[in-house]
């Protein structure tokens, strides 16, 4: 059912179906590495399995693959990006590496984004800063398959956000989530096993409980995290609202129900209000607020204290977000990245279109 | 069971009461407007109901009433604030003000504060950003009655988030939540009614579910947002996380266990790694991405559009983060503000350590 690869042997094939497509060397390089870092960290959903769904959006003219990013409006400590419809895999490295430099001159930095795509996962983006000993945040809408609390109609996407915050002898810190109680790659695993959800994650079509893995297909939606008014999926939906205004009504993207779908068959939304889909960043270099040394020695002691902290039964131990990505990157980096069959004969299919073969 | 006052007698009061614990003028009424703005707003857990706490936190030398609140380190865009122990409800005012200031200078301004006390209702201060036609965002950590997810043990508070966005002829978007499933103050009307709880607001001490409201009192916490792993509780506990972090480690407050408790006669925890209690604000301007009227339209839309989405059989409309709070104050302006006949007992004994009465 699984094939192994290196990260080497995904992260070629990746570049080379991009430079294929008229994506030049450096964009081509920085989307593949945005892109494998899913699969890398255990994120199979966002990783190598979407390479054949960003190709379909070239070939329908939704992504531009020589786009020309750029600032259109600035402060010291913000900005506005066009991604000129690029992939978002390229705006979202620019877009990130701008508030970092913003911060760098006065502290913090903010960039929120429109006109782009898909930025694969956000932690990737939000970690690019700890190497500056900066915290760095992501986030993302996405179309909408998320109904609001009292609603029956699909209105927000699952509008992730990524906070990555650097640690001394620890590793760093980072939380990177969906603002609903179940990702849509979650529903794709129970499909494929044929079960049902838990109770909590969708909904049907008329706001019904449902179990139904397959609820999206019958018109149903995703529920924000909390998973009902009781408990409290109005604070999911006011998280996943934040996410969309801070990414798309702040840069002048699409938002709400306008987002457009990555399945480049679905028809675009009618009447969109801005343009593409939104992206919001932020880097606070962390010696605008205290020394770093000092902040690195709490956040260990931090981290030391939640790891040790009293488990419940049948639990080893306490997680710090970003423990298991990071433990998975590790055992992939240096045993392999194993691939879903019917993936693998995705990949090949795309190579196929460019004569692009694994190495 | 419950006594109605004017919003004028209970500001006046709290005012009185702040004077006479020897506040300055100008410290007394900004307290008492913070203190008072949750009542307006429904939120009585917040408001009046905690004025004998605050004094007697002032009482056993936990509360200063005269701190020098000041900017004790900075960058163009950010600034960490030393509340010198002072009430928490003139210390984040304070600490708004500043981020609003650097935001007018530069974009956006971040503010970390260490040495605080509890600050009322998030929601106040980051509306206090509205005005200006800026982003407000406030947060604040809190003694820890919260288990992360696998845990039993009570590591984060109940860590509210915040987020004021301005709007054009609609009202704003203010959301202003606690990161666990239900806030402290539903359990506090659970047990007034000796009622239970919905499964996955409370666990026992040993982390098996529970429906009892008293559930903290026999070693209990309450659960993050998502209430189980299952229903993705580790987001609700990064999110509490991200509170703790950029609260008090961005700004040398205590985080996780040892933040100081709410309750004068609680010991305060040992090995305090920090100073008092943490709060962390942000102000963006809208003009530094867009500009505001470009902005306002396209809210004006967004909430619109979701205030009108389908609803689920039952409910009349979906809506929008922060109405029930202003329909409320609408309410509670005009006839008055409900306090309970305990809470309108506890407000006179306090007073009477004071000579203060109501009006």
């Amino acid at each position: 059912m699984e094939k192994i690869f290196s990260y080497a042997q995904l992260f070629s094939f990746c570049e080379n179906v991009f430079k294929a497509m008229g994506c030049s060397d450096a964009h081509a390089a920085t989307a593949a590495k945005a892109l494998v870092a899913a699969d890398a960290r255990g994120i199979d959903s966002h990783g190598v399995a979407r390479l054949s769904g960003y190709v379909r959006l070239w070939e329908v003219k939704r992504v531009n693959a020589t786009p020309n990013v750029r600032v259109v409006h600035e402060s010291p400590s913000t900005a506005v990006v066009d991604g000129d419809s690029g992939l978002g895999l390229v705006v979202a490295p620019f877009a990130m590496q701008e508030a970092i430099d913003k911060a760098a001159q006065c502290g913090t930095g903010w960039v929120s984004v429109k006109n782009s795509n898909h930025f694969g996962i956000a932690g990737y983006h939000a970690m690019m800063a700890l190497p500056h000993d900066m915290i760095g945040i992501a986030m993302t809408n996405a179309s909408a398959l998320v109904a609001p609390t009292f609603s029956t109609e699909r209105m927000l996407g699952t509008n992730p956000i990524a906070v990555a915050i650097p640690a001394g002898t620890e590793p760093a810190f980072v939380a990177d989530f969906a603002t609903t109680t179940a990702a849509n790659g979650k529903l794709e695993i129970l499909q494929r096993k044929n079960a049902d959800t838990p109770l909590g994650w969708v909904q049907t079509k008329e706001g019904k409980p449902s179990t139904n893995a397959n609820e999206l297909k019958n018109g149903g939606s995703l529920l924000p995290l909390g998973s009902d008014r009781e408990h409290s999926s109005h604070k999911g939906y006011a998280l996943g609202a934040i996410v969309d205004i801070f990414s798309a009504v702040l840069s002048g993207a699409n938002y709400g129900p306008w987002v457009p779908p990555f399945p480049a068959y679905v028809p675009m939304p009618e009447n969109m209000p801005g343009e593409g889909i939104g992206h919001f960043f932020g880097a606070m270099r962390i010696d605008a607020f205290r020394t770093a040394d000092e902040f690195k020695a709490n956040m260990d002691q931090w981290i030391k204290r939640f790891r040790t902290a009293k488990t419940a039964g049948g639990y080893d131990k306490v997680l710090i977000p970003g423990d298991p990505e990071r433990e998975m990157e590790t055992d992939r980096m240096k045993n392999g990245i194993p691939v879903l069959e019917m993936v693998v004969e995705d990949l090949i299919k795309t190579g196929e279109k460019f004569a692009v073969s694994f190495a």
